[in-house]
């Protein structure tokens, strides 16, 4: 099978690359020899890189934001996370990073992220994120048609 | 008073930027350019590699490894980490990151690490790190003298 | 038609994308938002991880090195390169760059690589490289099979 | 000596150094371990980003932007360089990053930039900027007390 990278993969197709349970969004990459640091590894740091960039795409696709600078739209920014490494990843390999919301409040949502390669998962992050009125002078209310999507395409919960 | 980048600075230079506590281990630089993101503020993923920059020099200078693919000394691992983001950091800005160890087992150890600038904590990042064989044949256990600097310097806890 | 990223690209479908002359080595990938700068521009530093990252890509497959550090393969350095910037890149924007070796004498050869994007030329580099031996000791001879690709895929010219 | 970093070093400090002859704007700083490769030596992309880093200096400090995105500053766009590497920079090695205009014309100026180690010139960049204005319609003209900063202080030439 033919990865796919840079293009949203269905749920057959990341069953089919043993990503289990699949996620609501999921992209393929590969990893670049600009990332890998003198044990030949891939940098700690960069997997922050690789979740970043699939949470920007997840806004954008789920309608939050649209880093325009419209001035319309929120800002979005993260508050806190849990990373845990699994297993290292090396040159050339490639990679399926995931994206799903957990659970949300009127301002605030945690996302549940996910890194696979070859069938196994190597790395996680937890990671709550805030929206604020675009000049930052307050909170932003996530907008009803998104918590329509988490909890209707993610399986999120309000939390109280 | 002139900061000093690069360089180990001594509780009461870190008393006088507002440091509280000092750490056993903290150094000073600037914000690049290159670490912006396209809101003008310092990228998430950025404080990741000054947190690891500081681990590393914190590892040499305790005497835990030297990266110096000799063989002998053990690898470091990241197992995970809990990162904290308190205020934004913007171009030319100086910050101070610091390192502290917790508390230690056999083979890993935890450290407390901190982001301040202009007085104000901006971030923190608490991780846990394992020791390897440098083959990763296995756990390398943390060598007593190690152990007596985490007590003595760091007052650090000794978990059993 | 669907770009296909990270896998070398036909003349065929080089020539589809508005590639002219098809290259002996293409590939593609999408500007990720951690190579924006303030500007929202692709930073110019970036574009050299890109070429570079063709390059070591262009030496495994065509035989000079594979970057393994078995101490069989010589070191490949770049002694100097020529960049132009003709036009800017953008967000989420597909690219290709390109790699073809213009000409070699005994252990230097030179590349010429191209950036294109939507069927226009983004940027060039013209670089040179030298092999030296792998500890560095001395100059590496090119090996004739790999002089032999030089003239025979690339049609690269031997300088005297 | 005590080096200092981040901060625009005399003709003298400079001197002291061994960099000769003297730049009119030189800042030191010190490799990171996140800038190595897998080969133990800095990548050969980040010395653009080093590069990057003091011309954005230099051009703030001589007068020309401040990136402030005031709209009123004109954008400063790098149009090709030329990049020669001499020697590989290595761990925790500081270095000054130099700059100085050599020549200009009406819209565009010619930049000299060097990078020393341990008294050692270690790569050197000749680039060309040109000035747009901030809305990208056109050429931007350089001022004239930018024109004079470039001839009195850098020596440079006015081109016809």
């Amino acid at each position: 099978m033919t990865l796919i990278y840079h293009t949203p993969l269905s749920p057959q197709t990341q069953s089919g690359l043993g990503i289990d349970p699949p996620a609501p969004l999921a992209m393929a990459d590969q990893v670049r020899f600009s990332e890998l640091d003198v044990l030949n590894h891939v940098n700690n740091a960069v997997y922050m890189h690789w979740f970043e960039r699939l949470r920007i795409r997840y806004t954008q696709d789920w309608g939050i934001s649209r880093y325009m600078g419209t001035g319309k739209d929120p800002r979005i920014v993260i508050r806190s996370g849990e990373i845990h490494y699994r297993q290292e990843m090396r040159m050339d390999e490639d990679y399926v990073v995931t994206c799903a919301c957990t659970a949300f409040r009127t301002t605030s949502f945690s996302l549940s992220q996910r890194l696979w390669s070859g069938g196994t998962l190597r790395a996680t992050f937890e990671c709550v994120l805030v929206l604020l009125q675009s000049d930052g002078s307050g909170r932003f209310p996530i907008p009803q048609d998104v918590r329509n999507r988490f909890m209707e395409i993610d399986g999120a919960t309000l939390m109280s």
